[in-house]
């Protein structure tokens, strides 16, 4: 039987899309620069047992099988590979149950990061991480990258918040991981070994995610710099203050142009970077914690500071450092970088990029989570410009090698996938890549989940 | 070469123990009915070359190797297995860079607990796990046990705060696991897996633990109740709050009664049960959290409660916390559980564990990080009456089942060891045990490193 008739065989038929234009669209992430390939089939699936079945007829053929969630990747992660099968969970996107006494939500992995938060607002709950693509990226999709986002410097990251997981491995087992009480310590932590090792140890057909109390609201302090160093100076002073910010994040002028020319907000004629900072302690506490960001701010060399008192204002502020990188997607294909260095370095690896842009002719614009030391250099090419590209992808390089050079990790919050294996293994030893190898086979011994992601 | 002159060939001779006597010390944790066997020797190393040397001649000869912290552990996972090498880690405890820019240490693993705290604190920064172990037990048991404590329930607990690992695997490989940033995500979370897993992936050499600032001054809120049950609710009725509490610590009526033989504090005049909780946010926030717990106390009918406002009563209530443990094993052999419960289940659970000591006419005393539904129960038995230690077995293992139907986990904080191997295979699936052993091979194919741990 041809592939596609067999899992027309094993799930209703309405599940299996193998019409080429259809499929197309389910074939690469936001990735631009990284290689994608045919998929045999997309299939989605409505449950666990739907999944296992797909599974099962893959592992039987020996059929790749590529997971996905909305395609909001940057690394290339969910990209198909030759002949897969991939398997989309946009109609899995239940929520399960809330419980607001334990604080934990049961979800299928299709559900989008806003929309979890909303229903979780209403209780009085808060599911923190909060990716950029927080408006259209799945809680699978960020569980399988352990994504970050803007409040990580102060609540962390999606592994954090992930109490249990429903998973199929590659034999085709549903096995649940994880717990849903406050601690547990009953053998290894498989459930985090699932959170960010990208779809190649096992499919996430249900999460579990540990919820906060609606947090107290925050205050904004914003600062205009004249060079990205000062503004990494102001970044390594807020970590030095002992204040954790519930936000920290910069965006230079690149980006700032590229929002104005979409949006015109103005911002670029005042600024050349602006620095936007967020704590969010009640009370006193929380005002003395910002005058604290603020004075940081002042002391590097800002041209402008003041802690905002009109929330409206914050939000706009915010919006643009959101709206960046769409508004520079528009100038051409974005070389998206991920770096993450030690705080104290931000100014020093913020100039080595200067260097870096200088060195190979290519326009790098600037957002980082500045507050933890990720840095999101956007290497950006005119259309069409093949020279550009290649410029482009020896600068990728350099980024790469100075973040390592400086004690960093050549992905923060992006994961690995396609783009950064060869980041990878400059990051890590031989011994910590055989030790992935042999995890790997452990739980995907015919080798069919995301095969070639993370390590060939 | 017999086993013990190889071992001297390849360390300094002073660094290994033979002498029957002095191995005596060496053989088990505090685990009291645990079962452990006969060491061939036990290798004290200096070094990371020294450990690597160790596993490498245990390799050949498929020696296990069992690693060591200070054996305070309550699971048996430190207690030797026949014929193997004990390497404790007593002489490898120092302090190699504390980082305050970065707030983070890098420590060998046989740094006791409290010990970096002090060093931590006076750099103005904190290592918040605090097992009740902490003024004994080391860092690196710290480590391979995922151990909790009393300020889990806000801050989480060991795993959440070690960035990196240095290991030595099964194969005598030596491996760097994790990262020094804030956040990463080059590869599996391996650094997470080593933590919890007992010492059967791989021996712990060197750690880099994240670090807070010195954290506010707490308040503390206890209380007085006639019951267990009564406290299970002012407990629930807390974490229905919203409140986040530094601590919420259960200390029932034999308890009171064991620190009051023992250091004559009058407690158990005053209270059957003690509730003692601490907000540390600062300022009026802060108190209007301590208002918060004091209501929920009352509401759930506490004799009396009260906001103290002496720092000396607050630390004399929980150091009668602390001593709980050692004030009981005066009284007998202590048969120590570790369940964790859904919150809002604390009274449900403690209800069934007056039962289940009724039942079997077992002396069971409470201590529990209440906050977090994590419970000690305390199964004490007469010296040398071996009909008790049948009951009190037997009483263990319905807390076991009542902690599994209740949807909790058999260990909480203590981790699976010996004593609750059984317990694991009642609360995972065949598939999971499956992935365990899965992952065992692939790290430790020869099965060297504390084998008959966590599961056989």
């Amino acid at each position: 039987m041809e592939l596609v008739a067999e899992l027309r065989a094993v799930v209703p038929v309405d599940r299996v899309l193998d019409d080429p234009d259809v499929i197309e669209g389910y074939l690469q992430d936001h990735a631009e620069w990284a290689e994608y390939a045919r998929a045999a089939a997309v299939v989605r699936p409505r449950s666990t047992a739907e999944v296992q079945a797909v599974v099962r007829v893959a592992a039987e053929r020996r059929v790749p099988i590529v997971p996905r969630g909305a395609g909001t990747g940057l690394s290339g992660g969910a990209n198909a590979v030759e002949g897969c099968i991939v398997l989309s969970f946009e109609s899995m996107a239940e929520v399960l149950e809330i419980n607001e006494a334990e604080r934990y939500a049961v979800v299928r992995p299709g559900i989008v990061n806003d929309d979890l938060r909303a229903i979780c607002a209403e209780r009085g709950l808060w599911y923190p991480p909060d990716p950029a693509s927080a408006p259209w990226s799945t809680i699978g999709g960020n569980v399988a990258t352990n994504a970050g986002g803007l409040c990580c410097v102060k609540y962390g990251v999606t592994r954090d918040y992930v109490l249990a997981l429903e998973v199929v491995n590659g034999r085709g087992d549903v096995v649940r991981l994880g717990r849903r009480t406050a601690k547990g310590v009953a053998g290894y932590d498989l459930c985090g070994l699932m959170v960010g090792s990208e779809g190649t140890l096992g499919i996430i057909t249900e999460i579990t995610v540990r919820l906060r109390p609606t947090r107290p609201p925050e205050r904004t302090i914003a600062g205009y710099f004249d060079s990205v160093v000062a503004a990494g100076e102001a970044v390594s002073a807020v970590s030095a203050s002992g204040v954790i910010p519930s936000a920290l994040e910069l965006v230079d002028r690149h980006c700032l142009e590229a929002v104005d020319a979409w949006k015109n907000m103005g911002l670029s004629t005042e600024a050349n970077v602006v620095l936007l900072g967020r704590v969010d302690t009640p009370g006193h506490a929380g005002e003395a914690e910002a005058r604290t960001v603020l004075r940081c701010f002042e002391e590097a060399g800002a041209t402008w500071a003041a802690v905002s008192s009109d929330e409206q204002e914050a939000e706009a502020l915010f919006d643009a450092r959101r709206l960046a990188y769409p508004a520079l997607e528009r100038l051409g294909p974005v070389l998206t970088e991920d770096v993450c260095v030690p705080k104290a370095l931000v100014p020093e690896m913020l100039a080595r990029i200067e260097k870096t842009a200088a060195a190979h002719d290519t326009l790098i614009a600037n957002i980082a989570h500045a507050g933890d030391g990720n840095l999101h250099p956007l290497l950006i090419t005119p259309i069409g410009d093949e020279d550009a590209k290649l410029r482009a992808q020896a600068a990728f390089e350099d980024i790469i090698a100075d973040a390592i050079e400086l004690g960093g990790t050549v992905t923060g919050e992006h994961g690995i996938g396609l783009l950064k294996r060869g980041g990878l293994r400059r990051e890590v030893s031989q011994g910590v890549l055989e030790m992935h190898r042999a995890i790997k086979t452990a739980l995907d011994p015919l080798g069919i989940l995301n095969p070639g992601k993370v390590f060939s």
